[in-house]
């Protein structure tokens, strides 16, 4: 068994990007800028909103950070979309999820220029991605498909089970892995919650994908031996040993079944790094298709 | 075994539609207006542009054809795109595939304004497909999901096989299947040309969906007892007993696969009237988002 180290990968990519943007300064060029609209104060969400931040420092990426509080209007925050659409020095830019109630998260996503809508989750991104034109793809699925590339796990052919389809995760995946590409072409089931002989369909399965939000979700009597699984869970419980009083949990039960696996991803350290990479990935991508 | 009579279930939507127009014209309203373009004489495409154009007017629609030398030149064809485009009386249009090695197929398809694509070909569409949000969707796929609607297919739940993963029938019409919708809701898998275990894979579906265009590629040791199966093929097959020489032939080896089965498409008189019949539904909702 082998550990899908998305942390270490992650770096190693934050260090290629660096690199870049080095050379980049030295021939006096543009930097990548990444500006991201933050909203309220969910723990999670500024915590995302702060690695991502942070990555850019690493890199050196130029970003910005917009913060509003969770009462503002839905006219605000789509002036503000607008106005990082129309500002030239920003190459892309994010609006952290989930938004307050009172806010329509697809007009949102919808007002978002294409060109710059780095997390992948405008249709036009998303069609582009199905058609296999060039675009952004969400930064989740980016991430695994980069991870599975990087240790050079073969998917070809293979049969790969998606359980959870999400938008921005499950469904958008499941494209990526079954499209004519490498990583690529494997043969996806996708399971959802409506789904039944669950984990039958997972242990004919020689990739599995958890992406449910459900921790322990897959057993070990779910997964057949010698499985790639990756898992995308990422689920805040309550943990009183921890200073922070919580810990993150995964969809799969890691200790009984990563030993099972042929590769697993843990958590943390997996997935989540990847994510961020693939943000950064997709930062320098908005630039260079602006010609620059 | 029931046939899901793709003939008489589309001849049903015409005659709704021809009332609606009916209704319209009474009223005084717009009546909806299909424009198509198509390039050169290749025998399947000029079938079914005329099969389109007979079935506008059986209901009433108003339709008007531009044809075109299979030299036409890109920019020509372009130009006529943005003129349907502009042409208010035009509610939505088609340029039938496939077009002449000459002419950049995508670059046709991205010039359609989204909004009059009534193939549901463009990446807008796509995405707002995969995203559930109101647009067109192709119409084979939508075609293949009105014709389970109609028959009252219970499909939540139910392990489907979608065999090709083309971007006109196998992939979207993956995501419609799987998605939180009736029809819909299946445990979708997709295969294409590197899956392993085919045969396997199918004998565990409940409905199996064939879009493949190898005629006689679903044989009957593929096929579980009772399961649907809906064949999208139409090859044409020399045949000297027939007075125009071919005869159109599914993917599917109907003869032995059929007494298998609780429900199954015909070919001809299946899937293919139904696609025509989504066309003339995708016609009527262009003209309705317009506001008319």
């Amino acid at each position: 068994m082998e550990i899908l180290n998305g942390k270490k990968t992650a770096e190693i990519i934050t260090k290629e990007l660096a690199e870049l943007v080095k050379e980049r300064k030295a021939t006096g060029k543009k930097i990548p800028h990444l500006a991201a609209i933050l909203v309220g104060n969910d723990g999670g969400s500024v915590t995302y909103v702060n690695s991502k931040l942070k990555t850019c420092e690493e890199i050196g990426f130029e970003s910005t950070l917009i913060r509003y509080d969770d009462s503002v209007s839905e006219e605000v925050l789509l002036n503000k979309v607008k106005a990082f659409n129309e500002d030239k020095s920003i190459d892309g830019f994010i609006v952290q999820l989930p938004l307050p109630a009172h806010i329509d998260e697809m007009k949102v996503t919808l007002a978002i220029d294409p060109k710059k809508d780095v997390d992948g989750f405008h249709p036009v991104n998303i069609g582009n991605m199905m058609l296999n034109i060039p675009g952004f793809v969400p930064a989740t699925p980016a991430g695994i498909v980069e991870l599975l590339r990087r240790y050079n796990i073969e998917t070809s052919g293979k049969n790969c089970v998606v359980v959870g389809r999400s938008n921005i995760v499950g469904t958008p995946l499941s494209l990526l892995l079954g499209r004519n590409a490498n990583p690529g072409n494997c043969t996806v089931t996708l399971v959802h919650s409506r789904s039944e002989n669950v984990a039958e369909i997972c242990r004919n399965a020689d990739i599995i994908v958890a992406a449910v939000g459900s921790p322990g979700f897959i057993t070990a009597d779910m997964v057949k031996e010698g499985a790639v699984v990756v898992d995308v869970g990422t689920t805040r419980v309550d943990d009183s040993t921890r200073e922070r009083g919580w810990r993150l949990v995964g969809d799969v039960k890691f200790d009984e079944v990563a030993p099972k696996c042929s590769y697993i991803t843990p958590v943390p350290g997996g997935v989540g790094p990847m994510t961020i990479a693939s943000l950064m990935i997709n930062t320098l991508k908005a630039m260079e298709l602006k010609g620059k």
